[in-house]
């Protein structure tokens, strides 16, 4: 079950204004002057490659805001299964326009559809019981979008930021064991998420016997895994959630599959997801 | 020879002030509230793979803009090429500070070190003869520290805006050819760099002859791009850039390296480079 | 136990700046401009009335954006206990800087003060087994600042924004059941705290029964609220938290205190919080 | 005669864009995603108490900026005097939308005819000739939209800014005499208001006589109020306006209407007015 | 008697923001690469032609927002009269800092002293009765650093904004007369400043008799503007301000020094004020 | 021929928002509020000068900010030669609006005009052999509206921002020769214009020859310039472009027209262009 809500709409427009004031400059688009300005031009998105896409308020806001007059019409949706050569949108309107916006549209349906193809990828290696979470290594300035992304490629989200859960790290705790910061953390931020990152057996029966809501087993092998699970399920918190992290990657990811965690998460699918080739073909008359 | 111009000032702390911003939120750092007040922290910026560094100006504004009494010291500068392990610089202050600022730092050290990583290795798949150009394809709100990365890896600078160069595509050209193409935009914007993207060799030789700055031989093979080097150097303006783009991969771009072309462009150091991999150490008393 | 995390540097920075620029209008402060440049003041923040302090950060911050040769020293920290006639702290530099800040640092200071005084009132009327939160009930632009104001009063927080925490009420239910929805908001949003209003002790064991980590009471009376605190302590998950919200005042929520929940939250202490007098004594040479 | 001047539509347009991203957080309202997209709604504000209404303006911008598809009809308008159960508009489309946008409407709403509502208790405490002011004793970040609800109050606004109008207050006068101190402002600045806060009789008789515009009886009894309004009349620049300040309360202010002075100004119908409490009533089919 | 009130710091800081913004584009100084980073220069702000100095306050702000490490010295302040060849500042620093930064500190200098010596000629052309303001006829984005020149060039300012004083127009009458325009401007906004613009010497009668503190003697002879003036003065309200405005020069604005009149106003010393020549001279080592 | 290329539409809506904020001020337009509500107006934008029409899109944009309601409507075009008592459009609406806006609205209009209107002067003052640029010696915060208005002129742009082209000047070379300087540069920044500004003819022939796109020649005499333009146009690479600069004026510049240099640039045409004098007539119904 994938979440359907789209990103807040003022970020996707304050993400859209900077890129197209970036792409613009002081002067507008010096070779779009070669163009007679009533020129129409028709023009179609299409994927050069399967993967899922994402992104397309992103597209719509940016041709809205270069030039209210031209119109996008969308064929298909944010996560939506794209083979190579599927046409997933068409914009129309000054040609001028049409070009001047294209790149700055496509950056944004190109790495957001990339962030979703990443987390599809990961999700179909794993079986339903186990989700995909994205992590707080996201690209500078891009977090909100980001996030709508890999919901749009069947996962779900972590927290927002630093202020919505507890995660306690090996780095937090300098003299306090694990059992008083979440008891602390309970009494700071009363109905918070509180998650514990272990790296061994032992931290995670004291995580959960102190009533962390997650566990994140860092680094473990898969049988390390397996054995975490266990440990949880039999105890009397076995609702607690297993977060796997470190070193994912779509291949070794399916071994975690049988474990049983609830979760794992990546950095994968955002800072390193590589752009989905989109392209955007002008038709001729 | 690298471009040591770092990126403008104003265009750094923006990119931080706005990526703090998301990922403090409202309240701050839960997890940080579980360290006491006065907890002092040093923690060293570790190299976790081999690459090239970028980025250091973005993750010292980080920590200026986070707490002005967290010191920050620099090892190695932006170009350093890093091995596995080696340590970047240090950072002392509030642990407090110190952990709530890690993330962020490292989300601008580790994609635009990936920038950078990316573009030497294509840089070192060729010759000195032949340069390494980003495109536009960039990730919004990024673009002029990808930039700055790319000068890092050894790469040399594309045009920065819509508004910088005129660059003609055959979707530009409409009934208009490629020569009066060029006149045009002499006429219009006198001083700037022209270039036309080409597709065969014919084009080539008709927007040399029409005086452009560059011509891009897009998607052509390696034969064809030496036919074209050929062509333009056997004539008479044989200074005329010849740029190589589409397609490429540090696999395939070995073969451009004999052609004789100046300058090969991608958009794999962009928009598809992995983040390279570096974390924070803390150090333990 | 107060959590001592001041809000984040860049939402005191941004709300001050605001100030600032609303209060000195496009020429500066026309009376100061009778003060001879060159004259020297001192002045003194002192309490008119009893409360509690908070917003130090956005004083100290008015002061370094108007003028940064005015020197601020702060007496007492955000959560002290003021007297009427305590003294907060001193500012000296340039008297027409003294001046024009006056009003920007005091209408912080008084305003969150006010808000930590409001809640420290609903603390001292409860036990310490229950907590105060804030609501959602927040002062536009102000919400961050009002957070920590409450933690400053002895409080702690509720959710920082939408995107926080799920908190189902009546109107999000439709055809969903509570069950339904507690369930359906632990797939989407996997580690967040999940609260259910309740207006019936039917609901109460429903949502605690399905998972939910907090259920809010809702204009209930103590009776109505014991009987729902007996109920989920008798329970399979008696650590769920109980909050209780609804027409709470600094004189009724005492016999909130009495029925064992854990948290009460009002919008009194923020949205109708009256400000506390504080003013600036010139020192008289 | 009431102003019926609205805020500036850019000062609106701000103040709602900071209070949705406050609201919002990064992921919007996870609550809202437990409802089907196509889920339609329609709601009422009601009154909950009598009072005054202020802010639509506010309202209106909130749900436009949230999702230019809901519908906001207002059935009364700014200033006008509300009963506890009046209606005063109906939102109505996407559920969704109407639920994430319903706090931030409310907040400005309740806030603002929270300061009408102050006004009026003040205004109608007083006989026509004495208007209400409100003072710099402003929520930062709000001021305008304050003043825009003062007036919808039935007040009227003191300067807007710093940089409006001239008050001569004690701390600014220094060695300066009073007389210096206005004829030095009419120098300086010519056609400004001139104001002179004083504290006793002798000084309203310098400011007067100096040519002040306005003097501000500050923290005067009634009969002194009276007396200098005798003072004043009986001079030869009777048309001064007498501003009271200092400690007024609905209560004590009613003693002030029998004086005859201009204005009164007072910080509790901005900065310690209690929100009027005003409700969204979802419609059930 | 000239203003030494500074503009307003925040206004400084975001002017020259933009400023820098707009001059360094993407990548910053390109010609400046070329300069070995450590290569140290000092240079001298030298004005070229007679006139008086404002700005400098922009020019030290752009150093210091361009490079923290450049130090610049100022020799004369704002509203100093300045000769050909008159040394006004020295700057020093990073070679490559000096001159990125050169034409953005001497862009704010060259038009803020060309407002400064068109404003000192009108006030030169005047006898000292007669004062000097400027218009709301400014350049977009730059009237309070405008106005602030205005007073370094020895003039006084009118109204901030719309939201200082009420001006009225014959536009603004409709049909309601001069008379009851003053009266209904004075019961909405007490104490602000009320001006009338006036053609003819019975408006003139009328707008003083009504209360106005300004009349603007709009496009008069100088007979006519004496004419007005002694009826003013023999009537009354002879304190009444006397603005002449309309299509003066630096010739024929003596005409109205022998009139009598308090003020004139004129777009000419912002809108259309040439830049003052000033350069910056590198000292050669 | 002109490029008609309007400037980037967000620049047109941040430089006006700026504008507006500037001059509505917190309140609004006090005087405004003298007019009833319901009062419709319409009147004419007229040129009281002789001149060429810039700013269109600005002004447009100031009444679609500030009232939707408001229509505009354009009889003439930017690059539009107007005579004295040319209707140049109309606008109608709400009176209180369409007067609140016309001072905005017209800053633009009259400050662009004037830079289209000098362009102009210089333009006719050449041949069309010579074209005219403007320099970076531009109002701060308005120089991409500018350069629109030079293009409406008849004008052309010089490089957008420093980050476009390579300007050599004396100040940069340092050590560094003229031909080392362009070839380094060219190796910095491949395909960017490369610009040398010389003083006299040698440094002419050097920079052509080591291949500059464009020489600057600056301060020389008619004779002077006529000489290095026979020496460049009898090199080998006579292509090269010839820019002459320094203490151009509209009467000295024809002495320019006939040495056959390509480009001439003057600050005359932005920072020191008096403004148009355009009004707006109220029609009396």
């Amino acid at each position: 079950m994938t979440v359907d809500l789209d990103p807040p709409r003022h970020l996707v427009a304050e993400a859209v204004a900077r890129a197209i004031a970036e792409d613009l400059g002081p002067l507008g688009d010096l070779t779009a002057a070669l163009i007679p300005a009533e020129t129409h031009g028709v023009a179609d998105f299409v994927a050069r490659r399967a993967g899922v896409l994402a992104g397309t308020a992103c597209a719509i806001e940016a041709f809205a805001q270069l030039d209210a007059s031209v119109d996008v019409e969308w064929h298909v949706s944010d996560g939506a299964v794209l083979d190579a050569g599927t046409v997933i949108g068409t914009v129309g309107g000054p040609l001028r326009s049409v070009l001047t916006g294209e790149r700055t549209a496509l950056n944004f349906l190109c790495h957001l559809s990339g962030v979703a193809t990443a987390t599809r990828a990961f999700v179909d290696a794993l079986d339903a019981k186990t989700r995909v979470l994205e992590t707080r290594k996201t690209l500078p300035g891009l977090r909100a979008l980001e996030k709508a992304a890999v919901r749009a490629g069947g996962g779900v989200n972590h927290r927002g930021s630093l202020s919505d859960m507890v995660l306690v790290k090996d780095n937090h705790l300098g003299e306090l064991g694990i059992a008083d910061a979440v008891r602390r953390a309970r009494e700071l931020w009363p109905g918070r998420g509180v998650e514990v990152e272990c790296e061994r057996a032992e931290q995670v029966a004291t995580a959960v016997e102190a009533g962390a809501d997650l566990v994140m087993l860092d680094n473990m092998t898969p049988d390390q895994i397996a054995g975490c699970v266990r440990l949880v399920r039999a105890g009397n918190r076995p609702e607690t959630l297993i977060e796997v992290s470190g070193g994912l990657t779509v291949e070794n990811v399916a071994a975690v599959a049988g474990t049983g965690a609830d979760l794992i998460s990546t950095s994968a699918i955002t800072q390193s997801a590589p752009a989905l080739d989109i392209g955007l073909d002008l038709r001729i008359n």
